[in-house]
């Protein structure tokens, strides 16, 4: 784990929090569509049918992605601008990896 | 479905059918790997490191699309090819909106 | 220069030269909008309306991708498979390639 | 223009101007690069070749919005978020959908 939040108290900072219920849903239905890919292959189906059904969690976690990280931005990267210089370029530096890491 | 397969007897086809474990068993691990990111969701891990398991599970499905893609272009494209003109263009049409799904 | 092409003879073969001045206008067109942003950082405008532009050449790049991969399957990796096994091979292996580094 | 941005004072706060030359000089390098293209096109080189081509140029404009969204982040979003909620909430919202054009 690469984190920088320290403990519990400051679990309310993570902005995705307040919409965690939806982000579990979200990511549950997204183990069902890699599931349902998985029982494509197993009954043969032909590949486009495949590849159009990746596309679609490939798509489904980049909305996630993109709510965690306008969540993020909106709390953890606000708190460390108004703690101080420091502790915002170290956040910027994570956002902007994260960033370029999902941007590939 | 959108397949324009037509039987049985032509699943050997299918360019994935003879890594057909493979592709399985890569899926089952992409499964896990969703699975994972729900409990850390669900931990309320720090936002940064889900985004990075969301980046690796999107890196596992575009390897797994782009196999799909060599497979499907070796065997039925090439079959389509081998079948004439209109088999051909048909197949050339359907890859091209895949690719083009799956870049976007 | 990676081409496995031969020679002169078969330059009709690339796909895209049915299309080459559309091919052409569309590069112009790029080049005049990635001149554009030059000039937008120039005259110190808003980071969000230069990054606008930037998102519409890659745009427009990547249509141009998807265009030329079309015409190639269509003509070289068509060609390559009436040719005969090894040079379809080495065709696929080829076009893999290409569309895993433009996936990226 | 979208800009929210006001007047020439607050130019300095466009995260991207202390490299302002830097990033003129890149994008030099890429309309060099777009030209190359073309002349590839003009020259009927091979496919595949031009592709790759294209793939290094998308590359090359990838790094610059990269760039300039971390440059941004640094400088209007962090100046927002001490200039208050409301600022920051355009700014975040902002951002967030940069993001998402630039990820697509």
């Amino acid at each position: 784990m690469t984190s920088t939040e320290s403990d519990g108290d400051y679990h309310s900072h993570h902005g995705y929090i307040q919409d965690q219920d939806r982000y579990k849903a979200r990511l549950k239905r997204i183990e069902g569509q890699v599931r349902g890919i998985h029982r494509m292959i197993e009954e043969e189906q032909y590949c486009i049918d495949i590849l159009t059904q990746v596309s679609a969690v490939n798509s489904a976690l980049r909305n996630v992605a993109l709510g965690l990280l306008d969540d993020h931005m909106r709390h953890c990267v606000r708190d460390a601008v108004e703690e101080g210089d420091e502790a915002a370029e170290a956040k910027f530096t994570e956002v902007a990896d994260a960033i370029a890491r999902f941007a590939r």
